[in-house]
């Protein structure tokens, strides 16, 4: 059976949705998931959900890690945070796969310091799964390594091929190099030689997308350097926000406007939509939402990590 | 009298929107406007206008550069196109100002080749105008330098700088460095190095700004790399056009979607608001607008043209 851990005290909304997430996450699946964190606010959270044909197990931690704490320093003073423990468990077997929307450092931090990378990574990396007229794309690194070298992006590229054949079933991923120009003359130094290896690497390598192509998904896995990739994923969030406020101007209290809000949110939104962010290269699966996650997003999670167990998505990663 | 240089052949629009445009941009201003392109597609315009009170010259220039030419290549090899020919007009001070909406390389190539560098600018950038909540805000560098050292954010910082101060009246402009995060550690190496920089300047320097916070107006002037300015910039544009559309499809017919969709495109759609781009950091005042600038963008540009002759940005920019 497979087991999913989750963190209970990771998010702005924890522990509360958070529990009742994992209890509808597991509800009717074939999945077992362990809650961890803090007897008092999980026994709390638990006593009041309903947990018929869901199977639960709880795990304590009794420490948390901050959101402004320095992520490598915080998994080593506090080995019994829920976020340590809950890598532990995946570490030891225990689990397959790990959720949580605490500190994306920490946990990136814990994966990488308990789990380990896989061999023939270098640099895991942060991906989001966004929503596209012509289907889902992967974008990846989204913040995980702020300066990249070119072998790193065509592993990126190499990682999210597997995530989009076994998730989405996509039978060759079209694979696109951000950059600011479709030529392959166009780029910076590192998307220039990023190309060339692009080209030889047998991938199905579309060649340089750009800022527009991302949305309209023009290639099925996008990949950039993790500054770029973490700018582009805040100003679309922060976009997504003022233009559902323009909307909101502009149509006043005419309830049609909360069916564009909701769309344009849905658009950007990644904490409803995808479960979360991947944290693709490491020895497990871990998946971190987004702060704001309401119990519904967990759920989502909760189905992505048993859809990612299922079909092998850390094992298959690397050489 | 100030003289401004507009380029009748640049633009999915031209010549018909731009020589209208200039007219326009002339009438009732005491400012010359001189169309500078073939004489059949000027004269052919001119005459189905309307000139009273706008004093309109003309130069010939039978030479066009594609879109798709070797910007340097381009200005070489066509000495009689009316770009070559327009930034000529400035260089030998016949005129103060040039705008364009051909090529964006064609003519950063142009200026650099025949008006030159600004004494104490090592790269000169091209800035753009966004609309924001809080007030306008100048981001730079989009496009003119994919790889950029510490110190070239430095003087695009202090370009822009003197551009907010004389344009928008901002007496002490606040400096925003786009990064991956608020802390001063955050960032790639170019973003990290630079923050020293910009915290010893003695400019207003903010900080980091993140993606977020950049159409949100945290700060009057955001330097970023051209590689990830050009990113970010078309990356906007492309989720307005997707945010419109998905309004449309909410809204439907409805009356009511045609505010939402203008107040939307109205934020990324740069070629309408404020005129144009900007080459900072040349020796003269040059902007290039949209490409899918209209009659009504190319008024705006020959009014901010007019402006920034008159607060003598170029003269005030460099050393």
């Amino acid at each position: 059976m497979i087991r999913v851990v989750v963190d209970a005290m990771g998010g702005d909304y924890a522990p509360r949705e958070i529990v009742r997430g994992a209890v509808e996450g597991a509800r009717g699946r074939n999945i077992e998931v362990v809650l961890v964190g803090s007897r008092e606010a999980v026994e709390g959270e638990l006593s009041k959900c309903d947990l018929e044909r869901a199977r639960i197990n709880t795990c304590w931690a009794e420490e948390i890690v901050g959101m402004e704490e320095d992520p490598v320093r915080a998994i080593r003073r506090k080995p019994n945070s829920s976020i340590a423990v809950g890598i532990k468990l995946v570490r030891s077997s225990q689990a397959s796969a790990f959720v949580s929307g605490g500190s994306t450092g920490a946990v990136a931090a814990a994966a990488l310091l308990i789990l380990g990378k896989k061999k023939g990574i270098s640099r895991p990396a942060l991906g989001i799964v966004l929503t596209s007229p012509s289907g889902p794309v992967l974008f990846l690194d989204v913040g995980a390594n702020s300066d990249c070298k070119p072998q790193h992006l065509v592993q990126f590229a190499e990682m999210g091929n597997v995530y989009m054949k076994r998730i989405f079933n996509i039978s060759e991923p079209r694979i696109g190099l951000l950059s600011n120009g479709e030529e392959e003359t166009k780029g910076n130094k590192l998307v220039r030689a990023t190309h060339q290896l692009l080209a030889e690497s047998g991938l199905n390598f579309l060649g340089n997308v750009e800022g527009q192509d991302l949305p309209r998904g023009k290639a099925d896995v996008v990949v950039t350097d993790g500054f770029t990739g973490n700018v582009v994923i805040k100003l679309g969030e922060g976009l997504g926000g003022i233009f559902a406020e323009l909307s909101k101007r502009a149509v006043g209290n005419n309830p049609i406007f909360r069916e564009v809000e909701e769309r344009i949110l849905n658009y950007t939104a990644l904490y409803t939509d995808q479960g979360g962010a991947l944290l693709l290269g490491v020895k497990g699966n871990v998946i971190i939402t987004h702060g704001k996650s309401d119990a519904g997003a967990m759920k989502q999670a909760i189905r992505l990590a048993e859809q990612m167990v299922k079909q092998r998505v850390a094992e298959a990663i690397g050489t």
